[in-house]
């Protein structure tokens, strides 16, 4: 395999560094990928570490970027952040078969699909970790100093992602997580079709499932906002809690009154996390 | 007149204020608008003042919520910001005969249209300067100690509310303003249409025209991208540096090579304006 070309297809300057956009032919999922990386100001005369962000249901790599005011903080700590998108694209990657929202395009969950005829193109896990740090790290001036966090969905994958990769990341956070996708109608739906009706398949892809046996105990900064419409169907943190607990994960959920499931609640508190991540990633 | 209620569309909590958007009844446009306010939590025990954002081209009271990172520092110092739309809107309300974006809704320029079919709507200004404030002072938790900023259309718009109102306001600033909307295309087809072809009418709503017999010499931030793709036949900030050279109108003009046209430029230094409105707003 040839190393994919990263194109560049938006820059503006932002903090004294670079917002970007690459296009680049994915392999892993086989098709053309977008993704948004900023780059801080110390990028420009060395290598940084990176926050990989992964964005919830129906998001694509821009709304982080664009809503998150994540850019002050990183480039102050010097460390970039990387937004892939939240699903494969295009005309022949197929979608929800009843155009929704919560499958298919811009709902890939963050999984590897074994069913068709998602499983052709469904890699997402795949993808965000290894496919893309692997072009990001060879190419642009980001190691393979990787933290991870996320949203909703993105959230779920960001928990997902750390906790079956002992070793890969540095530091692992998230912000209202999907916390055990196998109880939520969303997980439910998406894994039906991506993963097949044996729910031991699931179990694999389910956050609370993976901490019982997880090969390493990074501890987990978790934001909840107490308004979130989602909050007791969907996400479910008292799950995630009860599961760290059961085998002594180290946690620190935050609930926090009166806050939704908006980036307003994201952008409240996204410091708090970059500050989490650098402090692993920057350490010596 | 009774007074327009404020009907709430959105509510989210954001730095420990409030993220809010109203929807009322506008008896200066004549027709029904949305406008956006952050509310900093300083404003649940008593009553602050308010910088007025004035968005660009083809936005809406929403852009700048969503992507410039303010509300943070409007949080900690204790400032209220209102981004009202950036034009009236509705399907009774004309707009561009050529559906262009750079005129009609999305595109009102801050000023008061004489010609028809626009002079029934087109009102802006009077609708930025009174109705708007009126009504946000009669029922929010804000007071009328009154600041003024924009970006481009609305950068041009900041400027001539506050050079056409002396003593309204405390302080302003701009980014990538139209300097002089008279001698750029933007502002020639917008006030050829809105207000005829008579140039003497034009100059009561262009800036660096403004500024000459200005009753007040508030001074002006100014920040410009030096990678804007609009500085040289849109901006032209050097026109404006001359018209307040040649009066001694006080201007702070800073040119930062590398940024755009972008909110990325506007997050990059929202800081620096908002501490300079707030020191206005806040002095006793």
């Amino acid at each position: 395999m040839t190393t994919a070309v990263l194109e560049e297809v938006a820059a503006s300057r932002c903090f004294g560094g670079w917002q970007r956009r690459y296009r680049h032919s994915s392999a892993t999922l086989r098709c053309a990928m977008v993704f948004s990386v900023y780059l801080p100001p110390q990028a420009e005369s060395g290598r940084v570490p990176a926050l990989y962000w992964l964005s919830g249901l129906t998001c694509s790599d821009e709304n982080f970027m664009h809503k998150a005011g994540a850019q002050h903080l990183a480039a102050e700590l010097g460390v970039a952040i990387v937004a892939p998108d939240t699903s494969p694209r295009g005309a022949h990657v197929p979608g929800d078969p009843e155009g929704a929202w919560d499958f298919g395009h811009g709902a890939g969950f963050y999984l590897d699909a074994t069913q068709q005829p998602w499983a052709e193109n469904y890699r997402m896990h795949d993808y965000v970790v290894r496919e893309l740090p692997a072009l990001i790290e060879a190419q642009l001036p980001i190691d393979s100093r990787r933290a991870i966090s996320g949203h909703s969905m993105g959230g779920h994958g960001a928990l997902v992602c750390a906790l079956r990769n002992p070793g890969r990341y540095r530091a692992v956070s998230a912000f209202a997580p999907i916390s055990h996708a196998i109880d939520s109608p969303w997980g439910q739906k998406a894994f039906a079709r991506y993963l097949g009706e044996g729910r031991s398949a699931w179990k694999e892809w389910d956050a609370c499932e993976l901490i019982a046996s997880a090969g390493e105990r990074l501890p987990l900064l978790v934001d909840q906002g107490e308004a979130d419409g989602f909050l007791l169907a969907q996400l479910q943190p008292e799950k995630l809690r009860q599961a760290c607990a059961a085998v002594g994960h180290p946690l620190r959920l935050r609930v926090h009154p009166a806050y939704d499931h908006s980036y307003y609640f994201i952008a409240s508190f996204i410091d708090d996390h970059l500050r989490h991540h650098a402090a692993a990633l920057l350490a010596p």
